[in-house]
Order: C-alpha cells, then structure tokens, then sequence
C-alpha cells in the first residue's frame, strides 16, 4: 500500500495481537499501519465510499456480481476516485470475501491467474491491484531512451577494428573487402549508444596501436 | 511465480535452511519449489539466457544500465521471450543487486513507486513483474526474430576483449576489475545476435592471438 500510495487502511475485526505487532513495526509503512482504522463491520468501515470493489481469485463464483479483470476494474477504479473515496476490499488469505462481505461491493476486481493456481497471496494480490491502478501515471514519466551512435561513429569503429583485424592475419588482402562489409554490417547491429561506440572505438584503437608496435 | 506462469526458479547460494524449508512446503506452488535449480554464482544461473534483465528499486544508482519502467519493461520482455530464454534478476530483499551482478545484466527494469517508499517487498515485487508481463495475454504472435547471444556467449566476449585489453595497456593491474566491468556492461548493451557473438569472438580471439605473439 505504502508503495504505491495507498495510505487509508481500514481493517475489520483485525486478530488483535498480529494487528498490534504489525502496527508497531518501524519502516516506511509504519505511517500506514499508525493510522489505520479499525470498524466492527465491512458496512461501517466502506460507509463513506461512492464505490466498493470487492476482490475475488474465484472467476465464477457468483454471477450475481459484475466480474471486471484487474486492468479494466483499475481503469473504472481510476475514473471514479476523481469524485468519490473508492473502497477495494480484501478478504482473508484462507476464504476471502464472505457472500455477506460481497453484497457491499457495487462489482468484483479478478486478477488473470494460471487456472491451476489462482489463489494469491494477500500482500500480493494488494501490490498487483495498486500498482495496476496507479500504472498509467507511473509510465507516463520518463523511461531514458539511450542517445544512438551516429552513423560516423560506427565508420570509425568499423575502420578501426577492420585495420586490427588486417594486422592480426583475420581478412588476407583477397578477403579484406569482404570482411570490411562484413564488420560493418555487425557493428551496425550491435546497436551501440553514442557513449557505448566511444568507449569501444578507445579500446580499439589502444588494441591496434599495440598491435602495429 | 506459479500465479502467473512462471515455473522456473533459479537461486544463488540460497541460505540452506530456509531454502530446505520452502522446498518441502505443500500448495499449488510447491512444484516450482520441487524443481528450483540452485547455483554458485549468477553468471551460471543466467548463462543459457539470451536477456538477462535486472531489477532495482532505486532509479539513479547507475546510469551506466538503460533503465526501463516495468511497463516497458515487461514489453521488452515479451517481444524478446518468443526467441530466447529470459532471466529477471531479483536480489536480496534488503540489499538489492550487488554492483557485480548487475555487469550480467542488459538492463534494469523499475516498478514505479512513491518516492517515499520505493523499495519493495521482494514476494509482491516479484508478483508485479510477472503480473506486468502476462498482462497484455502474454502470447504474442511468433515472428522470425533474431537469435540473441546467449549470456554465456558474452561472457567468453568479455573474457577475450579484457585479456586483449590488458596486453595492449589499455587496463593496468590497477583497473583490470574495473575496466572487466565496463567491457561486460559494454557487451551486453551490444544487444548481439548469437551468431554475430560468434564472429566477433573469433575475430577478438584472431587479435588476442596476434598480441600474445
């Protein structure tokens, strides 16, 4: 929660004793657990919500409910939470929700699991619904796209290695113009950032001046 | 792991009781416990994998590895699993990756998280990547892509452009280690096919031999 800013907790008949330790626990979730509220029932605790989701691993469990997967809830989950406080409603790991719990919740977030093994461990089916909810906005900010080699950069790493390849006995003068197209055909696959080519065209080039010494 | 698919566990030097402890655990997941493999070291444990890509919590420890939010991240990925074995690296939950395994690394995947609190639960960060990966449905159409080099291939790479480095001058005793680790970072940014990682291995092994004599 902590992590992807999920910062009200409401917990409903917590087991006392776990839920003491766990909100005396120090580390940067500890805001988290200090200031989460405690209710004698899920109608109390979602009381101030304009939407309640409820969460289920069990795809087809009750048809009562509208079913939405985890990337089409967060998304109408996303749309609503600009006007109303929105509820996401965790069962416990062993049972999850009662029928009782689900008759609170206005439709059900399914995470897509491997059919042999739908059933998540709590934290992780929490992580997986937050992080999908606050996806889009994490991904707009930047993902650095490395600055390309220039096409000049590559003629010089591709000069450079052909000459040592030359001296070393690789390409004889009869294969020397094969070997040239072939080096710089995989230079140019090699993909190589600006800074990347610099480097390598350095090493080069200390490799060939050994080798002409 | 077993939620979304994933079935094949790699571990570095797990600590032996809890690793024990897990593997005879029962649930839907024990199977992927049953036949996780154990290694020595992370460059066995990635060495038939054509992408290697690690994970990190913080977002500018090391500008030297293209970083990519998980939603690129997990795109990569995916365009990148239908022609080569794929490792996601994750370290340990209090650490992180050593600066040493992330040179075994192409690049670094990030799930975005609040600034306040960015590092994650290793079990929900795990379920984040994964859920991120099979998202879209996961099969993508199968196209001819290239063969990428394995990671074994370019550890051989490193191996000789180092040595030839060093015989030229170009590393001195003093920054053999250091100068190991830019070459490896350098080579895997080269995003070589398996059968340019061939070519360019018999060409820096024509040099080497040239600067031994």
């Amino acid at each position: 929660m902590s992590n992807f800013g999920a910062t009200h907790l409401r917990v409903v008949n917590p087991f006392e004793l776990a839920f003491r330790e766990a909100r005396s626990a120090v580390g940067p979730a500890s805001e988290v657990l200090a200031n989460a509220e405690e209710f004698g029932s899920l109608k109390d605790a979602v009381a101030d919500c304009g939407l309640v989701v409820g969460t289920t691993a069990i795809q087809h469990r009750d048809l009562q409910y509208p079913l939405r997967h985890a990337v089409q809830g967060a998304a109408a989950i996303c749309a609503a939470i600009v006007s109303t406080p929105v509820a996401i409603v965790f069962g416990s790991e062993k049972t999850g929700l009662s029928n009782e719990d689900l008759t609170h919740c206005h439709w059900l977030l399914h995470i897509p699991t491997r059919d042999k093994h739908r059933s998540m461990n709590l934290g992780q089916a929490v992580a997986v619904t937050l992080y999908e909810i606050v996806r889009e906005g994490g991904s707009q900010s930047r993902s650095e796209e490395p600055v390309p080699a220039t096409a000049w950069e590559l003629e010089r790493l591709t000069d450079v290695l052909s000459e040592a390849l030359q001296i070393s006995g690789y390409s004889t003068p009869a294969t020397r113009a094969a070997t040239e197209g072939k080096t710089r055909r995989m230079v140019h696959r090699m993909n190589l950032e600006s800074r990347d080519a610099e480097v390598f065209l350095g090493m080069l080039r200390q490799i060939l001046w050994k080798l002409r010494s």
